[in-house]
C-alpha cells in the first residue's frame, strides 16, 4: 500500500503530540489490539457450522455490520465464497421481505448482533424472523458479556461470543463483529488481521505510515475550518462499500462538540466511486466550493486479463485508441487524468493511496490505515472519537412514542 | 405528495425573479415539457422487442444510467416486472465480469446510451460486449440526431432511437434515455409522467408547490454560504438510488463558477437512507458543524401488512413496547423521532417530504420536484444549471494519455 499526499504540513511539535495521545490511549481503547488476537476460538466456532449451511444473515446495523459488509463486497467478486452473507438492517417491511426472499430460512444462520442488546431495529427483525425460525441453533448472539442479550440467548440456549472490552460498533469490524460473517463465509481472517497488523507496525515502530499518517492528519485538522469535506475517490466498484464504512467511521467519530470549547466541529466524508462518479460529482469537486479534500484510492493490479476487442467501428474510429488495452490498465489511467486534472487548480488537497490487489491483507491494511487516520484527527480536533452522543434524543423520543402508543 | 419546511424565506422580490427566469428558460430547456409528451412511439418500439428477451442491459453511465436507475430500484421491489434490468456503468474488470456473470446473453437486449457517442467508458464496455454478441439486433443506440453514433448504428442495421433537444445527462430520466429501459421492464411510464406533470402544473399554475418549491430555493440561495451541505434522509431502502440520482442533479448542476463573478461556489449533495444512517451519518448532523440542511422523505402507505409478532423475549422485556406495531409504522416513527431531535437544536434547517405511496406516478412528482428545484436555486445562486465544464480537463488528459499509448 502505498500514499502520496499532494500537500504538505510541517509541524513537528502537533504531530508529536498526536502521537504522544495515540501511544496514551492505546493503553485503553480497544481497537488496537485486535491485530494480535488468537482467532482460534472463532475458527473452532465456524467449525461447529453446519456444512448444510448455505448462507449467514446478520441481523445488526451500523456497526455491527459496516465492516463485515465493506470486507465481504471487496472479496466477493474475487473469491469463490463457501457461503452467501446477507445483511438485514432495516426496518423498511419492503427490503425485510425483499431479504427474506432471498434467503432459504431452513439453510441460513443467523448472527444477531448488538453491543448494547436493546438496538430497536435488530430486534424488530429479529423477532420478525424468529417469528418464522424458531430453532435456537439457527442463532449465534454477539453481544457484551453479562448483557440483558446474553441472558436470553442463555435462556433459550442459543450460542453466545462475546465483543472485546472498550471497542465501539464502528471501530469493531477486526473483532468477532466483523471475523465471525467473514469467517463463515470463507474470508480469509488471519489475512485480513496480517494486514491490519503491517500499518500498525509500521505506524508504531517508525515505519513510513508514521510519517505520513501524522502528515495528513496534522494537514486535515489544521485546515479543518476550510477543508471540511474529505472525499475518497475508489477506482473500482469492490470498494464501493468500504466507503459507505468509511463514511461511518469518519462522520460519527469526527463530527461532535469539541472536548473543550464545546463548540461544534466536524469532518463531513463522501464516499465516490470512479469512473462513475466522475459523471456526477467531480465537476462540484473541480468547480464547486474549496472546502473538499479527496484521496483517490485505486488499485494496481485487478489480477484480470480482460481486453477491449481490437474492434475498430465505422464512424466511431476516434475511440480505436482503446483497442487493445486492457480495463486495468484504462480504469487506472482514469484515476490518473481526474487527478491531474484536480492538480491544476492548485487549491484542492488531494492525496492517493494504491493498493497492491484485491486480497484480504489488502482491505485489512486499509482498515486500519482510516482508523488510525480517524483516531489522530479526532485526538488533534479534539473531539472524544468513540462516543456517539448525539444519536441518543432521537432514541429517547422514539421509546417515549412506543409508549405513549402501549398507553405507558 | 406534502412538504412542510421548518424555515421561512420571506423574499418576495427574489422569489418573483426566480419564478420569471424559470419561465423564461423553460422556452428553450428540454426537460420542463417531457411530462406532456407522447409515449406512443417508445410504446410502440418496446412492443417490438421479441417477449424471448428476459434482461434489459443499460450501457451507459451518469446521466444515461442514474435515473432509470432510481425508478427501477424504487418500484422492483413492489411490483412483478416482465424483466430484468441491469447497468453496466464501470470500467472495473471486476465489475464487468460479475455483470456478465448474471445475464444470460443471448436473451438480454442491450442499450447503448451515449448522448455524444464518444464515452469511453460506454464503448470500452460496448466493444467487450460486441465481441460477445455481434448481432446487431441485440442492440438499441439512443444517441444526438445525426451523431456518429447514429451514423454507426445505421451502418450496422441497429435500432437507434433519439434524445429530444437541450436536455442534459442528469435532466434526462424522463426522456427515452429512462422511459426506454423502463418501459421495456413493464413500469408504466405514463404514471411516472402524469407524476411529473402533477408538480409541473402545482408549480407553474399557481399551485401549493409553487410557494414551497420557491420559498425553500430562496433559502438555500440565501444561505448557501452557511448551509452548503443540503442531506436527504429517506426512510425507505427503495429510495437509495433516487439519491444516487439527486446527489448527480444537485452537484453537477451546482457545483459551479458563477456566471458573472467567476466565484467558485456549490452545494453539496449526500444522500442517506434511514433508519440505516441514524447509526452513521445522524451523530455529524446534530453535533458537527452547523453546514448542513436536511430533508427527511418518508412514505406514508408502505402498502404492508408486516408486523412484529407478539413475542416476549426472556430479560429482554423492554423490547415488547415493539410488539404488534408495523414495521411501516415503526419505520415512520423512527422517522418522526428524529427530525424531532434534530429540530430541538433551533439551527438546522429542516424541512419534510412525505410520499403518499411507493408507485410510478409518486417517483415521477418527486423526480420533477427535483429537478425544478434544482433549477430554481442554480439560477439564484448564479450559476448556468445545465453545463458541467469542469469535467472536459480530465478527458482531454486521458485522451492524450491514450494517444501516448499507441504513439500519436
Amino acid at each position: 500500500m502505498i500514499n502520496k499526499l499532494n500537500f504538505n504540513s510541517y509541524n513537528k511539535f502537533i504531530e508529536n503530540k498526536a502521537y504522544d495521545a495515540i501511544v496514551e490511549e492505546k493503553k485503553y481503547i480497544g481497537y488496537y489490539t485486535l491485530p494480535e488476537q488468537n482467532i482460534d476460538s472463532i475458527l473452532a466456532y465456524c467449525d461447529s457450522i453446519s456444512t448444510n449451511i448455505e448462507s449467514i444473515a446478520v441481523i445488526g446495523i451500523g456497526g455491527s455490520s459496516l465492516g463485515a459488509k465493506a470486507v465481504y463486497e471487496f472479496i466477493k467478486p474475487v473469491k469463490n465464497l463457501k457461503r452467501k452473507l446477507y445483511f438485514s438492517e432495516s426496518t423498511d417491511p419492503i427490503n425485510i421481505r425483499e431479504i427474506l426472499s432471498k434467503l432459504d430460512i431452513s439453510k441460513t444462520h443467523f448472527l444477531v448482533i448488538s453491543k448494547s442488546g436493546n438496538t430497536i431495529e435488530t430486534f424488530s427483525i429479529y423477532k420478525y424472523i424468529y417469528s418464522l425460525q424458531n430453532n435456537a441453533s439457527a442463532y449465534t448472539f454477539i453481544t457484551d458479556p453479562d448483557s440483558p442479550l446474553e441472558k436470553y440467548a442463555n435462556k433459550i440456549n442459543a450460542s453466545v461470543l462475546y465483543l472485546p472490552d472498550n471497542i465501539g460498533g464502528r471501530f469493531s469490524v477486526l473483532s468477532t463483529v466483523g471475523l465471525v460473517p467473514l469467517a463463515l463465509c470463507g474470508i480469509d481472517i488471519q489475512a485480513l488481521l496480517n494486514g491490519a497488523k503491517r500499518t500498525k507496525d509500521s505506524f508504531f515502530n517508525d515505519g513510513y505510515l508514521k510519517k505520513i499518517l501524522l502528515e495528513k492528519a496534522s494537514y486535515y485538522a489544521k485546515n479543518h475550518s476550510q477543508y471540511h469535506i474529505n472525499c475518497i475517490f475508489a477506482y473500482s466498484d469492490t470498494l464501493k462499500y468500504f466507503c459507505e464504512w468509511y463514511v461511518q467511521l469518519w462522520g460519527e467519530s469526527l463530527g461532535k462538540r469539541q472536548r473543550n470549547s464545546a463548540f461544534n466541529v466536524g469532518l463531513t466524508p463522501i464516499g465516490l466511486i470512479g469512473p462513475k462518479d466522475q459523471h456526477s460529482f467531480l465537476q462540484l469537486i473541480m468547480e464547486g466550493t474549496r472546502d473538499k479534500s479527496v484521496t483517490f484510492i485505486k488499485i494496481e493490479d485487478f489480477n484480470n486479463e480482460m481486453k477491449i476487442p481490437n474492434i475498430s467501428l465505422p464512424h466511431l474510429e476516434e475511440l480505436d485508441t482503446l483497442n487493445n488495452l486492457s480495463f486495468a490498465k484504462l480504469i487506472n489511467m482514469q484515476c490518473d487524468s481526474v487527478m491531474e486534472s484536480l492538480k491544476t487548480q492548485k487549491d484542492i488537497p488531494l492525496d492517493s493511496i494504491t493498493l497492491p490487489c484485491v486480497d484480504e491483507n489488502t482491505i485489512g491494511k486499509l482498515i486500519y490505515y482510516y482508523e488510525l487516520l480517524t483516531s489522530l484527527v479526532g485526538e488533534l480536533i479534539d473531539v472524544d472519537t468513540y462516543n456517539q452522543p448525539g444519536v441518543e434524543t432521537g432514541k429517547l423520543i422514539l421509546k417515549k412514542k412506543l409508549n405513549a402508543i402501549i398507553g405507558k
